[in-house]
């Protein structure tokens, strides 16, 4: 029972009432942590006044040094103030409020099979792999790399990238025009920034694409457009007068179709004309599964072309790894708007990618996931077989058409109640709709044990969706 | 020899012309990637028309298919155009222009000794123990934790920070309100950001401190004001309309003084009665020599105060991780800009971390280097017997005063000619003049084994700046 508002000089009770406790062998940082604690929840109130240091010593069997000690620090602090002549009071404070728990989604969903999109298999991630190649990026690295460093990124990355997507991916550069971001998402707010400094006001996107974008756009002060697709890509010559187009032309997103050969000289010729640019967004390039992947349009014209690349589908998002590919006139002005959002990315995980490129890790990582997710897809096919599966053979998701009548909506909510979660194409519209209701399937995210039995309940439910019944139990869920 | 105004159907010269080496096992991509480099750097004109498929097979020796094969591939990247009726061409594109490399400054500079400000002793980091806390952490990470997670980071982290700031620096709060940044500098970008969002317009810096907080303010939208210092730090109360006053409290930067008792205690009555935030920077907090460290003022009122502390002293500023304390409100928008940055900090270097405090390590860590740098700073006045060295004895810096008449920039060139690195006080000026020219020695950044010759040649320099020939050396040079 706490009885503060008893605390007076009286040595015989001031410790016992505040519940002090002071034994231990740190019994100094004990008195000083029970008081600050007795002062934070209130049991000592503003203005209280503290017994003398030599009472309080004697009532506690401590040295006065002690207390004379605890009280100059609190008072340092400002739980206390001394006033000469008058003793050691409690300062005055507001009334401690509670420290609230604030409610912000900690934990993914509790699904049975998980069909979002974006996901790699994080089951597959090399965890000794990448583990060895952080211990080997380390034994060789020099101090001065874990200070602060260059706002592109370590050279060692930069130039094992350079070497990366020149074969992979067909992009040319050298390493002086690469900057590591955390992640796509940076990269998208940097170069909104740079671009917005040298007299960018508009971006164009594809109508349907990430819809965060737009607003990290108009973060940097970009006005968003968006350009119509239909089965060959974006219409980039629709962008008008944007200073910049954002494509996904190797794996449209989320839509799965390829940009076809006209479409990206079109939008060769969009950017030259206007001196704009594009901005090639490859963010799953590496995952073609019907032919060789098709090169980065940015190795056609690097003044033109800025390309950016991610480990998020590659290794994992929490990796938050990604690169970009910048003519040279926007290096400086997009590292200086890095330097201004975090000074540079983080050195070891920068070391270790590198360090696992260089000794052909990521290669075979990708090789390998290629093979698993070009099986994955043609399972799903298989699985979906009354479904229509749309896209090209690539990437980490396919959108599935709907039976007619069936909203996006009665979809995810007949998949959820069989466990299973799914998205609707809807969630990634930024423009006018041009595609009719589908569901967007994350293939790639189901755990490789768990795959067989998510595919056949996505075939289920999907199956399911074209008998009447289902609709009438969709409403009486909506209802309940 | 480069002859591609010749190439034509001869079958006999093109590939030879071009030095089209597709010797190899792996001669389908030997001869993409040729006639791609060959576009790429002009030697394959715009219009060339190309050798039939049938044609360049037999002339390299080829199978057909392979050179058709190659052909659409190419067509669907874009180099070549293929058209009804006319073969196959080099599609249109600009001159090749070269990739030009771009000079940002990459490699630290060449001096013998490096007294540059904010840098820990980089030679100390526990390298061995962080990989070891990896490894550990890693093995009991679910597969989630690689996915997009948490913006305010993951959850074992926050939770391993509540503790050990509670019991480091009296910090109260729960993991709900923590968000973990990638470095200080995110940590004010994102702040800033969420407090305009939330309506202010205006915040309050000390006259010394970060020159890059106003442009970082200022991209946020938010004016920036200065609060003089004296030997008392900040007057918060002069912070007039700010909506936000950032300090220093534990040691300010870089002038190294404590906040005085009264001076906490009015800082806090400015944000109470106006319903204003300080924005308590807690950078070098752990380390204090002569006495306990000053609990944080956040402790005394986590309503009013954010909480910004960082491993880039601690640690290593390579590690770029940092942590927010927030009052409850500020939680979401402050999550929503980390969203919209970068979603969220690297997964494995937040588990890394939370497992390193969680095994004691990290405590332990600061524990060494506290008693490392307090002997650094304790030889380091003595070296400089007869200089001044300002503040309380804490940190990783420390400000010393020059001879009358002598300049900053006359000081630091000297240092530079003796090959030490060495910053002068203006650097960090960011309001009215307040402060005599002094010189600001980083005293942590030498590597351990160097630091008795670092003192013992900066001694020298600074005894020399009081005797007349020294600026006339420094003229000499700058005419030279």
């Amino acid at each position: 029972m706490i009885r503060s508002t008893y605390v007076d000089n009286s040595r015989a009770t001031f410790g016992v009432d505040l519940h002090l406790d002071v034994s231990g062998s740190r019994r100094k940082r004990a008195l000083e942590e029970a008081l600050r604690q007795a002062i934070a929840q209130g049991r000592l109130r503003s203005g209280t006044r503290l017994p003398s240091s030599r009472s309080l010593a004697a009532d506690l069997g401590l040295a006065r040094n002690t207390v004379v000690d605890v009280y100059a620090q609190l008072t340092a602090e400002g739980w206390l103030a001394a006033r000469h002549g008058s003793g050691t009071k409690v300062a005055d404070r507001p009334l401690a409020s509670e420290v609230s728990a604030v409610m912000i989604a900690d934990a993914p969903g509790s699904w049975s099979h998980d069909f979002r999109v974006g996901w790699p298999d994080l089951s597959s991630f090399p965890r000794s792999a990448w583990l060895d190649a952080s211990r080997r990026a380390w034994s060789s690295a020099p101090d001065a790399e874990l200070g602060y460093g260059d706002p592109r990124g370590t050279r060692a990355l930069r130039e094992e990238v350079t070497g990366y997507l020149g074969r992979a991916r067909g992009v040319r550069t050298d390493a002086s025009r690469i900057v590591i971001c955390s992640g796509f998402t940076q990269a998208v707010g940097l170069l909104c920034r740079a671009l917005h400094e040298r007299g960018a006001t508009a971006l164009a996107v594809e109508s349907y694409g990430l819809p965060e974008t737009r607003q990290i756009a108009n973060d940097a002060h970009l006005a968003v457009e968006t350009m119509p697709i239909d089965e060959n890509g974006a219409l980039v010559s629709s962008a008008g007068a944007a200073n910049a187009a954002m494509i996904t032309p190797a794996h449209q997103f989320p839509l799965g179709m390829a940009m076809s050969p006209e479409r990206r000289h079109d939008a060769l010729g969009w950017a030259r004309s206007r001196d704009a640019l594009i901005i090639e967004d490859d963010y799953d390039g590496e995952f073609r599964y019907d032919r060789e992947p098709v090169g980065a349009l940015q190795g056609l014209d690097p003044d033109h072309v800025v390309y950016l690349g991610t480990t998020s589908k590659t290794l994992a998002p929490g990796l938050r790894l990604a690169w970009m590919i910048l003519p040279g006139e926007l290096v400086e002005p997009v590292a200086r708007a890095k330097r201004l959002a975090d000074r540079f990315a983080p050195a070891l995980d920068q070391l270790t990618l590198a360090e696992f490129i260089r000794s052909g890790a990521y290669d075979r990582h990708v090789r390998r996931r290629r093979l698993a997710y070009r099986h994955r897809r043609d399972r799903l096919v298989g699985a979906l077989a009354a479904a229509q599966v749309e896209g090209i053979s690539a990437g980490l998701q396919a959108v599935v058409g709907l039976p007619a009548g069936v909203t996006e909506a009665e979809a995810i909510a007949s998949a959820d109640e069989s466990g299973i979660a799914l998205e609707g194409l809807d969630l990634y519209r930024v423009g006018p709709a041009a595609h009719p209701p589908a569901v967007v399937v994350g293939f790639a995210t189901p755990p490789e044990h768990a795959y067989a039995a998510a595919i056949s309940g996505l075939g289920k439910v999907l199956a399911g969706l074209s008998q009447p019944h289902v609709s009438v139990r969709v409403r009486t869920r909506a209802e309940g």
